[in-house]
């Protein structure tokens, strides 16, 4: 924490910024349901709640940080544009349109269909170009320098972030007014640090933050080791939503400073896990999100006997078609 | 209501049977919970709040009156016995595996191989046999015959009834617990009418039960207008889950005396509801699940403005490959 790329004087994720956050998005986000079980039902001791944030707008929690950042932060003219076919994309583009704005999406000519007819059902601009993601992020950034447009950071940006770790506000809500016990640790994954640098930012030192990862997308293990962000090779079943080539700042500071642990895992166990949710739970969510469930039922992380953990369902902007228990159709 | 089926001494569906099975039931089903939102986002006016029992054990409200039912009726030496390959089969074993008793399921052979394999799982006796469901009552039954075996109803049970009215009880406590106004009407998909006829059973004139069918599975719109159950040609998209030939006496009672709605839909939108729920909510459900939304989204029945609405989305034994937006296989 002695040396950071983040100016001196640039915000901290404070709970107070995640408080504003709550307010700002009061009445406009859902509230998404917690489920708590048994943890025996994941192999684990105690007791386990979902944050059932896959069912949020947008299906993901992105849709909280994006909307906070367009309802605090000046919006030019040209409207707000990203460059992402995927979960940041779609949010923006939901978020653009809750608040009357333009907003204009560059993916790659080989974003599929379905992606691209979903931000046009949202409203937005899709503009295809180029081969590959760094073709429409270039693209991207030339609208942007010509036109003026307010782009959204996925993850690094102090009030996209505190708009995530509302997820955190919301659960920790959720379980008193449930008369559950305190929230002992937070599973959640962990991509560029968005959604874990907020819940971290919000619960501080009143619960552990686990973030998890697969170790083909493990910017935060690396990070943590080395004492600062540093560059990682991304692949695996997960790059799509946890892809990030390195941790933002703001995330690093934020979770070191509140101690999060890291909990890595593998491809196999995220595939395990997703099929997991949907046979025991019938939650069809992508690999992202089945990342923190294979870290309990693989026994990588183990909760303490009788603690209290919550587990963040991050998103389900999946196909579930590969769910399916049976190659013979069954009626729907 | 002058003339019924039952004998005068059957015992009636009344608040303290749920209350007593909600005592019976806790700590051992899941409290399935409650997702809260603007009804514009359903096309209605007010507010609509959906209780998500496709989250429950076994995938859909049937565990409830299952583990009821053996939780309070004697159980033979030989355990328990179902023809069903179905969500009341599904039911059936896990109430007995939860309890300790041996199950025997009988399906026919051309039981979709999952299916078999799942009530295997569950540690039930799979029994395959015959061409037809037809075959494979009569060899439970003679099963039953031979061995004593307990079975258990569908619906038309007092006990499976009264466990899957603790729904509806649940579900108040919930709107009541989050601070919101009280339930003005209940939505729910009727079949043989164990769980919306528990529900009216719960709630009787608190709130209107809206008993919702398709087409092609509308025994209590039959019965509600012959004024008595009466058999109905079943066929169509929800046929599997809803199909009962014939509404249960007891749930025409229940559902008469507390004055309940009928809705119908067909086959086309209770698939575009089903759609709609992946699309807006990734919420993978089976038809019958989608009934009552269908009955909403296409204004077949329209709350009252500023009303709470309910709509209790009831199971998740499907296939959901068919949800998939995409031809072409994203990442998962």
């Amino acid at each position: 924490m002695t040396e950071t790329a983040r100016p001196a004087d640039a915000p901290a994720l404070t709970p107070d910024r995640v408080e504003a956050a709550a307010a700002t998005l009061a009445g406009r986000i859902r509230t998404t349901p917690i489920l708590t079980v048994d943890g025996r039902e994941l192999g684990v001791e105690g007791t386990v709640t979902l944050k059932l944030e896959l069912l949020q707008h947008s299906g993901t929690f992105k849709a909280r940080g994006a909307l906070n950042f367009l309802s605090t932060n000046p919006v030019a003219d040209a409207g707000v544009t990203a460059a992402s076919g995927g979960n940041h994309g779609v949010a923006v583009a939901w978020a653009a349109a809750r608040l009357g704005h333009r907003a204009t999406i560059f993916v790659p000519t080989i974003s599929a269909p379905a992606k691209v007819a979903r931000l046009r059902a949202l409203g937005a601009e899709v503009v295809q170009t180029g081969d590959v993601y760094a073709d429409a992020l270039a693209a991207c950034r030339e609208h942007q320098a010509t036109t003026g447009a307010t782009s959204v950071h996925a993850y690094e940006a102090v009030d996209v972030m505190a708009g995530a770790g509302t997820t955190a506000r919301e659960l920790e809500a959720q379980v008193a007014a449930a008369g559950l016990p305190p929230i002992d640790s937070v599973l959640v994954a962990c991509g560029g640090g968005g959604l874990s640098g907020g819940i971290a930012g919000w619960l501080g030192d009143r619960a552990e933050v686990v973030a998890g990862e697969t170790d083909g997308t493990a910017a935060w293990a690396r990070a943590r080791e080395a004492g600062r962000p540093v560059d990682v090779d991304v692949s695996g079943i997960a790059a799509d939503a946890l892809g990030a080539t390195r941790l933002g700042q703001l995330a690093f500071d934020t979770l070191a400073g509140a101690g999060a642990a890291s909990v890595v895992v593998d491809d196999e166990a995220t595939i395990a896990a997703r099929r997991f949710l949907w046979a025991e739970f019938r939650l069809a969510v992508e690999a992202s999100a089945a990342v923190p469930v294979a870290a309990l039922v693989t026994g990588a992380w183990r909760p303490p006997s009788g603690s209290h953990t919550a587990v963040v369902v991050c998103g389900a902007n999946t196909s579930p078609a590969d769910l399916d228990p049976d190659p013979e159709r069954q009626t729907p």
